[in-house]
């Protein structure tokens, strides 16, 4: 047994020789990024050993490949790797014993990165219509001559009165039915849940406050809308970070830790419900709005976050052929999930598609009103997980790319996510190769994010750094060429001009090779998509980028990487988080919610990795743009300048 | 404290001083009968003190009032009455501190009374058609060109085979779901509920197991039917008594108790409970059949039951205008009842009619088919309280009857319940007055039921020892007409022929007139319902008498005292326990269920109290057999003689 302290925190936990810095962060609650789940892969979770090195293990051959050694020398190492050893017990007593304190930086911890919370403006799209509603209700006292039972006086009422027919209502409310009745007497607020199921009976006075949340939970971000349903608007909003990440920043290292721990799911739907209490109760704490008074919620997800949120097993969705558990939206009682909310209040996820193509997408598709439009929509979701949509009135495709986290930088040498320091902005000299950049929150750089690697492997290409397969010009005059360890590089920026010095930033090939694979992915599924249909560019009459990735990178930039195909600019629109929006649209109409479940049922998934040609597709988008340079015969000429 | 022990089951409990006997023994789970619910009223809760008395209050008025001199001689007193006084201390310990023996006789505690569990023939009046059904089930595992989610796959099956439609699945099931198909390799038996609910997925050889339980739970007596809902047949049955009969013999008494003890409803809701539990625990061990293969329920009793059942609060059917809670039929989910059944279980409560006309009425309807057919039936359901239905196709009229526990021979001087040594039929000689009955099992007396009270009041106004008026004749020339403290009453047997040589067993005047009471408000409310739509005797086509009282009455003693209008005898049916027969049917049969809900809010309820000439029917029917002796033109030749 040994002490881990994290500082600044003063966080202390026990942790068993053998046990790792992660597992001990995790213990913690102190949340350090990692892509892989701990497996010693992604380099990631890097935590600086301040005191007590002596009490782990020796560096270890994984730690020497992936941790720069500028890095290891200053007492970095990795959070998987690093193991307890020492167990004290040469001091005599546990207090005596080995300690370690580990810094984590407060920027790491603290700061959520940049998280697209905007929505699209969804008035006119749809009516509001929500399925909570509150009446004011005055019933006549029983008397002799009408001794009708509390529960049939209720409802004759709502029944004449409303024109409800058929209410039910809940064991436990009904229990509390003649008390609540009498104490109000017989004047009330009736909450009533889909116009059969009575939610609430309350004081008159709380008429005004019927409240909803809409939670889009990301695999990296969970967005959370606070709506008024009497309204029919969004109040509030509110972002945190999916604390899930420190089991693996992808779903598939998710998955693999529920089905290598036999506790695992039960492990990642606690924190998500818990991150869930968390957001809501802040966002209702900033509002002043009672927790009692949220009587719905709406969530969507990718599919494996809806599962995990369900406590439904998503180790099926990572086994071939990949079957979910439900496709259908769920009902579930919020008290049945632990959400506190109205602990009677409908909880309602999204219906999914496939078991890689989930409500977040329905949320894409609802709130962008497609598939009821005559125009052809191409819909692109860039998130950790990426969705293309081909679609109209007549029909609506989907497919799922294995994009992976590369466009949220994460995964990438010195990729980060959009947050503090991370440089979204580049533009390169064609002649001197100065790099010219910007940082969000303008403080020196930490590293690059996802729209600062399209603008900047844009910029890399149109200077002649790279050349259309995607290789660095190791030719090329300039000092920011070079190769390290036999990998080409570009350096963006020095270290002494970076935070706390950390080391030159710099893009690597293998970098440059992820950034194409994933938007690679991303055409060969649009492309894919068209070419079952008959479509071609032409056809298409708007394409619209979904996700914080495609609202703050350059429209221009990711057409010259290729990441879509070549329609004019000006049909090409950001929508900001569209899944979240469709979550919007769920909760404020069950107009909309019946569509949901309708999209479920007539999308048709296209299983990339069964589909001729698909391969093909991937290795001709690898290119910049594409292979085929004809099919981007807008930059045609800009490009062989 | 003192220590109370209960001999001869050595059931030790501690009481505070003040605490009476009978709050002893309620702790210790020991059942000792009280009509008034402990408020030192009835006379009915003595126990025989073997030591300690002196740790006990004085002998009060109360009880020197209510309780035989030679039973008080003999160490009997009142449990309501008799306080734990000295608390020991002078010993210096508890351990050493003062104790109570209270002896109760075996026969009170554990015999069972005659309950009655019969049930008339249901085949033929209704198609067995239940709502629970287990269906084999053989789905094809996913495959890539058929990815299909395990619910969708599941409910597509359900669907081709059996032609479900929009099935639902609980939360809970649903995420063992995964686990269960894969494990069972996708074959196994499907267990659904209303063609809508998946209640279990089980190993396919569990197939043929699919039972229900109905219960009919009367306020003194509590029958369990269990059927295989496959063969639509019943296939055990068990009695018990009602636990909640040491807080009241009749429903006001317990619906007291709820208004005066804070948690009175919960504790009776609680006993009820277990008492199921208990029941359904047994009736299954006897027949071999697992608790979880029992998948759903059926419950009726009066309104009071079933809301205690339901811990629906009883407190505002005891006050004018005497509102129930809820009317329609009830569906609970067992684990949320904590029936130890299937937990996913559904219990269907069935609706009532009005405050005191429940379940159990309309289980009676249910069960003759009354209500659909040609034939005008006048039905008396006689148990701890009376009901009355007249009716046919064409409409169905109902009223409640205050004929109190009279006519189950608990609250008289020495009327017990139907078990051994209780006289169940009596013949008095013309001329000696010699008295002639018969004992439950033979044995020497201990006092006289309910059917034996009517045998008696009916020789006894054949022989002339009791007038019209039921006066008792205090001028013949027999030692066993005699007063006591200047109350006639009439000697049935001498205490040397009874059991343990109690005293004399008599009837009193006072007795008499509580029969009278009963039997004219039974008439009395036959009379009301015919009036009211201008019904003769002549126009009924049959009366039927359910419950336990009619089962085993004579029908011709009945008439001669005038419990029911003058109709020949074969006319007059007994049908056994028509409210449990009623449980079945809706158990049995969702057509059933359908017409229950129907006849709830279809059945006319004529509340006797605010019936204009109620009063005079009920004073005029007081007379034996009625003031208007033209009524009973059958008997007047023979009364007259």
């Amino acid at each position: 047994m040994a002490v881990v302290i994290f500082s600044p925190y003063s966080k202390r936990v026990e942790v068993d020789v053998g046990g790792s810095l992660l597992d001990a962060a995790r213990l913690a609650g102190i949340k350090v990024e990692s892509l892989c789940g701990g497996k010693t892969k992604c380099g990631k979770c890097k935590v600086k050993i301040s005191q007590g090195a002596e009490n782990l293990n020796e560096l270890t051959l994984v730690e020497k490949d992936l941790v720069d050694s500028e890095l290891l020398a200053n007492g970095f190492r990795l959070g998987c790797a690093a193991k307890i050893e020492s167990s004290g017990k040469f001091f005599g007593s546990v207090e005596g014993g080995s300690h370690v304190v580990v810094e984590i930086a407060p920027e790491d911890q603290e700061r959520a990165q940049k998280i697209l919370s905007e929505i699209s403006e969804l008035s006119g799209r749809f009516t509001p219509h929500p399925l909570v509603n509150s009446y004011p209700v005055d019933v006549p006292e029983p008397t002799l001559e009408d001794p009708t039972p509390d529960f049939e006086r209720l409802a004759t009422f709502l029944n004449r009165e409303y024109g409800l027919v058929n209410l039910e209502i809940g064991y436990d409310l009904l229990k509390e039915l003649p008390n609540i009745v009498r104490e109000n007497e017989w004047s009330m607020a009736v909450t009533v849940w889909d116009n059969k199921n009575i939610l609430s009976i309350e004081k008159k006075r709380n008429l005004e406050r019927t409240y909803g949340i809409a939670v889009d939970i990301g695999t990296t971000t969970i967005v959370g809308y606070l709506v008024d349903l009497r309204a029919g608007k969004v109040i509030a909003t509110e972002a945190i970070l999916n604390p899930q990440i420190p089991y693996g920043a992808d779903i598939m290292t998710r998955m693999n830790y529920c089905i290598e721990n036999s506790n695992g799911l039960n492990e990642l739907h606690n924190i998500i419900i818990e991150a869930l209490n968390k957001l809501i109760g802040e966002i209702c704490a900033k509002t002043g709005i009672r927790l009692k008074d949220v009587f719905e919620a709406s969530i969507v997800g990718n599919s494996v976050m809806e599962h995990i949120f369900l406590e439904l097993s998503p180790n099926f969705i990572a086994l071939s052929p990949y079957p979910p558990v439900i496709k259908k939206g769920v009902n579930v009682r919020a008290c049945d999930l632990g959400l506190k909310i109205n602990p009677r209040a409908n909880v309602y996820v999204l219906p999914i598609i496939a078991g890689y193509v989930g409500g977040d997408n329905i949320g894409v598709i609802l709130s962008t009103n497609l598939y009821k439009e005559q125009e052809l929509t191409l819909a692109l979701d860039i998130g950790t997980n990426g969705e293309v949509v081909l679609g109209n009135k007549d029909y609506v495709e989907v497919c799922s790319c294995a994009a992976g986290p590369a466009l949220e930088g994460a995964s990438l040498k010195h990729g980060m996510r959009a947050t503090t320091g991370a440089i979204e902005k580049v533009h390169i000299d064609g002649d001197t190769l100065d790099v010219e950049y910007e940082t969000i929150d303008d403080v020196p750089p930490r590293g690059i994010c996802g729209s600062g690697l399209i603008d900047l492997i844009a910029e890399m290409l149109k200077s002649r750094v790279i050349s259309n397969t995607g290789a660095i010009n190791l030719d090329l005059k300039s000092h920011r060429v070079r190769a390290r360890d036999n990998i080409p590089e570009f350096v963006i920026e020095w270290s002494d001009k970076t935070k706390n010095s950390l080391g030159d930033i710099v893009i690597t090939q293998r970098d440059i090779g992820e950034i194409q694979l994933a938007k690679a992915s991303l055409y060969a599924g649009a492309s894919v998509l068209m070419k079952r249909r008959g479509i071609e560019e032409k056809d298409i009459d708007r394409i619209l980028l979904s996700g914080a990735f495609g609202n703050y990178t350059s429209k221009e930039s990711s057409k010259i990487v290729g990441l879509y195909p070549d329609i004019p600019l000006n049909k090409v629109k950001t929508i900001g988080n569209g899944a979240g929006s469709g979550a919007i649209c769920a909760l404020l109409s069950r107009e909309k919610r019946k569509d949901a479940q309708m999209i479920s049922e007539s999308a048709r998934y296209v299983e990339l990795t069964v589909t001729p040609g698909f391969e093909e597709e991937l290795m001709s988008a690898m290119y910049l743009p594409h292979q085929d340079l004809s099919r981007f015969a807008s930059l045609e000429a800009r490009l062989s300048k």
